[in-house]
């Protein structure tokens, strides 16, 4: 009779936005990018995937995932892919150490949950396979490194791999062939720079663009100054980005970041058909950060977009009211400020359209911050009996 | 006392607008441009400038130039340098035959009219300076070819090079540090290629953006893509575009249209700060020709975009109804359909969401065609007395 016992473990993910951005892959099959980049952590109070992995041999032969109460396919090659190096580091356990139960043998059951919702475009795949191998990593109580995990999540989405560290993290593009050096490495803790803050305007897009998987290679085979920025423009900007986060110089770090999301979507409108993610709201966010630095006389906000209309707004916290409560004088109505003491700031100066176009375009906000990686928790979605939690 | 006789002599010019475009400039006191480019001239019948100069010794001593009626500041360093160098080859022409009146000497007196609004967006200077150039060119007899004086007008403004001639016309760069061989040479006549069309949607852009010649120049100082686009995509267009012309090939003239416009506005993008001149109405017309495409099964149009919103589409006439008649069903109500027999097509297969956007942001249409170069004609503007015709 088969033992009947539940294995299981539980953890929470971070989201990631990159400030060097991730566009393109050399090899789609293993998620290997033609670019490093670079990315923040954000808080997992505001941003996060909750997830409990269990195995048994009472569960039924298939593994399974459920997020946010819906059964997902796991029969792509991504999740399959996970799944499988997991198991493989899970049984070089089992066969050092004869004592340990076979888990990786047992079929496995995830439950996932995000504390955000899933349509608002915020990167949740990062989150969701960083969480979910985390969760299978502590399950099999596997002894590897955050680093050699990431070449685990990376395979599942590439940005993946950023999120199982907090604060600064570098996606180190790497060369071989295999993949083995495609690998994320914390830049710096997030206590490193702790000040760093991050507003998200969500965007309401009437319908999902192209997705960023199809898109960047659509990039990669048409667009004729892809190459550049692969080869020449990212790896300047990954060294001033570097460099901008160990010396804490905001405006350096700021310039960057605005320099490589304008250079990615540059790429994005060469590709052929041309690829825009950003919308007219978009660009009246860029406008507004614009003017709130020209008022300040200085770069004291940041602006980057992903493969989406949100714009996500880099600041630090001691211009919290400058920057924020400019934003909070034009978005006060919208969900997403409680929880935060912003003194609201005029709006002189900053430009009429833009101030209404983000009124008529932007549906919430998120304030956050730089946060930790993933968390490991007690907290499970799965019950005693195996069946996942009900909420 | 002074001879009172007015010399005078009239001519029209054309807009162009470029399939191969031209943005930036390595002298921008000579608009000597980063890259050659390639326009389609446009017919005068639809959009042109009148332009008429007069010199007598009996006007007041001030250049001057009027255009709609409204008196213009001739002061500028590129108006200037038009009146100079023309003056320059009418010297010439007098100290080689002493019989000529010395109308180098006299005071110039211009007065122009457009027959299309010039806050329209639609490149009234390249056409102004054309008609200026070629106006005083015809007032002084002066011998100089097309190219020659495709010279002096380039100094106007850089594009105006290209209305000097009808048809498919090249400005090619040079490499001359005095400029003179950046000069604009005839591709193809328009009569080798008579069934071009262009349909030019007009964008209401409530504000005017970055200017040209202020963009372009940001664009050359800080857009790290731009290079790439100068030295490697431009040759590698102009020599598939010169092809194309020649070869009268419709769907790779296109590809290379449509290419050129991408690249353009991707290193606008990537300018520091971003230049954005395609808005989600400028977006919404390059969604309609893309369908329009896919239901044809080929390229039968292509999109085209300037230092603004409006979109010009090229296609032949056999496809005026498929194309045209496809953009009449959504912007029928518009003015600039009329004289044109077009069968309005069903827009099954063209994005809803596109059209409805087309059809809030459209304000007029312009059907035209490739047509001739600048046209002498026996219109003045300017009366027997030396006074503009008053309209």
């Amino acid at each position: 009779m088969a033992d009947s016992t539940i294995y299981q473990a539980s953890t929470t993910a971070p989201v990631n936005i990159a400030v060097v951005k991730y566009w393109g892959k050399r090899d789609p099959k293993q998620n290997l990018p033609t670019n490093s980049s670079i990315s923040v952590t954000l808080s997992q109070k505001d941003l996060r995937t909750h997830t409990t992995a269990a195995c048994s041999a009472s569960f039924p032969k298939e593994d399974t995932l459920r997020l946010n109460s819906s059964p997902q396919d796991v029969s792509g090659a991504r999740t399959q892919a996970c799944f499988r190096e997991l198991r493989a580091l899970r049984s070089a356990v089992e066969a050092a150490d004869h004592s340990l139960p076979k888990l990786s043998t047992l079929p496995l059951r995830i439950v996932s949950e995000n504390n955000f919702p899933t349509a608002a475009g915020l990167a949740s795949s990062a989150a969701g396979f960083a969480a979910l191998v985390r969760a299978i990593a502590n399950l099999y109580e596997l002894p590897s490194s955050p680093t050699e995990l990431s070449k685990i999540a990376r395979q599942g989405s590439g940005s993946a791999c950023r999120s199982l560290f907090g604060g600064y993290v570098a996606w180190q593009m790497g060369s071989k062939n295999d993949g083995s050096d495609s690998v994320a490495v914390e830049v710096a803790p997030a206590s490193h720079w702790p000040t760093m803050r991050a507003l998200i305007l969500v965007v309401s897009a009437e319908k999902k663009g192209v997705s960023s998987t199809s898109g960047m290679q659509i990039t990669v085979a048409t667009s004729k100054l892809f190459k550049q920025r692969a080869e020449v423009v990212v790896p300047e900007h990954m060294e001033l980005m570097e460099k901008a986060i160990l010396s804490k110089d905001f405006e350096s770090f700021a310039t960057v970041t605005m320099m490589d999301s304008n250079s990615f979507h540059a790429t994005c409108a060469d590709t052929f058909p041309p690829i825009f993610y950003l919308n007219d709201v978009s660009k009246a966010a860029i406008r507004v950060v614009e003017d709130i630095n020209k008022k300040a006389g200085k770069i004291i906000a940041a602006y980057t977009f992903d493969a989406g209309p949100n714009a996500v707004i880099y600041f630090e916290e001691e211009n919290l009211d400058v920057v924020a409560g400019t934003l909070k004088a034009i978005l006060g109505e919208l969900d997403g400020w409680q929880g935060n003491q912003i003194k609201v700031q005029g709006t002189e100066g900053v430009d009429d359209r833009a101030v209404q176009t983000l009124k008529d375009g932007v549906s919430r906000v998120i304030l956050t911050s730089v946060g930790e990686g993933p968390i490991r928790t007690e907290e499970s979605l799965i019950q005693a009996n195996g069946e996942p939690v009900e909420k």
